[in-house]
């Protein structure tokens, strides 16, 4: 290797014969400036609070709609690469190529984990594709979803009608309020599954781990009934999987299980489900004991018009398995 | 829904009733223009031409080195988010971050899924991390690597020896010359695995089935050897898995396999390789006959000097399990 004292105009490389080798930069270049979140026109970009120094540009083809509710900031744009992509307060939801991965892993990990699923709330999910997914689910009887922004339902309603698509399930009871409000009146026992789809990102030093929300939502849960929420991404620096999985494992009691599935669209490309059961019977999260292949699926069964296009009983195996450099620490 | 002529400057929100939304922009809206593919100061940003309209831009501290071989044109950049980063005429090649994922995939995925691997051929893989991955496998007497580049090997040493370390071990016989040349002259039957990790990306389409290439790497191996290659992402429409899998099929005449993996700094955040087995020992790729996990890694074998960071058997296994809308087309 070329020592320091060698390098010349080239770093090293013309005196080691690369009479091609043309150097313009070396180690002792100065750091180069830039904009820290340039917004190139024409194009969205999504900056991770929670990985700096990287984002994901999406070219823009027309903005279909722009709005503001009390709650929010709202935009649906035509993007050349993605279809359809709705944004909140300027992050990035859900985009019409991919949204099938994170819809039907949110959900079937939860429901394909216990037999026989009757009841189940959602917090948040105010599109409606999370309905839409539960709607497969034949033993299902009856859905509570609890989304605070009525104008946000309105707009996926118009511009993402196979995804809203899930609120024509006549099982759904929608409740426009505050899902921590929701849960305190919720009888003890009630649920077999809660799916929360409702803040972003979850991490132990987040505002909702001082509150009662997740005893609430524990509590409303059967014995041996589940919960899934979005996690983070395992490429984060900012996840720490063993304090999530401990913080978790003190609240449910049950079992607690970590997941990840690829979603282009999301901040390096894939997104983490934290699964949690309840004391009672137990709950291995990572052999599905209601396989959505096996029945439901193709079928006409529920409001979506198409079988899940990326959930399968393998990938849900699959999901749970975890990188070394994870996999070792839980 | 709104209808079309109940929209007024609101898209018809404030007619339903939503007091605080203010609408900037309808369906109605013109295209938006842009940069085709905008370059800000202080970030890099990779445009794929397989999914043209969406780009991953990385914050750029640094400028490590830039120059040009008689082949192709260089760049080390020290990246905020992904530590360094190495760039091949205009493509990311691979980041410290995440290096880990593709270099130990691409080579245990085919080493593992065969039983006491010896010989072993990569063609390109200049950096050196498949020799470093290829190393820790103790059954293995012989590799042989043909890399075009020797500046590129010389630069990969100076900036990134955590990956060149692979020449160091004492098995690897390197050859500064085209793949192609050198597969003319091997002898038939001589390797137990080949991994080709010199073109980007696999189509085909791609000029290379139009040649006799696969054709001779398929003769350079034993019966019932593997080759193991990079093959896109599942998330590119330009992806034709049918297509891939019965070329290589006519090609291989053993079994044919496509698994994928996260490595969040290629578009879209995974890659996919194709394995495929010669006629011979049935090879099944989804099940790790030679399971690292059991006996080389973690111990002193090899160059490396740490344990894989991403790979294992389960993650071996579960790379093969593909979503329902690719599972259902091969």
């Amino acid at each position: 290797m070329a020592k320091e004292e060698e390098k010349g105009e080239c770093g090293g490389w013309k005196e080691k014969g690369h009479e091609n080798g043309v150097c313009t930069a070396d180690a002792s270049a100065k750091p180069i400036t830039g904009d820290e979140n340039p917004q190139p026109p024409g194009w969205f970009a999504e900056y991770s609070p929670l990985w700096p120094g990287q984002a994901h540009f999406l070219k823009i083809e027309r903005v279909l709609f722009e709005g503001k509710s009390q709650y929010q900031h709202m935009i649906v744009l035509e993007s050349t690469a993605y279809g359809k992509v709705f944004v909140l307060d300027g992050a990035l939801q859900l985009t019409e190529k991919d949204e099938c991965a994170y819809q039907e892993m949110i959900t079937h990990l939860p429901l394909c984990s216990i037999p026989n699923p009757q009841k189940v709330l959602l917090i948040g999910g105010g599109d409606g594709g999370i309905l839409r997914e539960i709607s497969r689910h034949s033993s299902v009887v009856h859905i509570d979803i609890c989304e605070m922004d009525m104008m946000l339902i309105d707009v996926y309603r118009e511009f993402f009608p196979e995804v809203a698509i899930g609120y024509d399930d006549p099982r759904v009871r929608l409740h426009i309020m505050d899902g921590s409000e929701f849960l305190k009146s919720a009888q003890v026992g009630t649920y077999d599954a809660i799916i929360v789809d409702a803040f972003d990102p979850i991490r132990p030093e987040h505002e909702i781990f001082g509150s009662p929300f997740f005893e609430t939502v524990a509590k409303a849960l059967r014995e041996g009934g589940v919960m899934c929420i979005q996690a983070e991404s395992l490429w984060f620096p900012s996840l720490n999987l063993p304090k999530l999985i401990h913080t978790f494992r003190n609240i449910f009691k049950g079992s607690v299980s970590y997941a990840w599935t690829p979603v282009p669209a999301y901040p390096s490309g894939v997104i983490g489900f934290l699964l949690c059961s309840t004391e009672g019977p137990h709950v291995d999260f990572t052999r599905p004991a209601n396989p959505l292949d096996h029945h439901d699926a193709g079928s006409s069964f529920g409001v979506a018009k198409e079988p899940p296009k990326f959930y399968n009983a393998e990938m849900h195996s699959a999901s749970f398995c975890l990188p070394s450099f994870a996999r070792d620490c839980v």
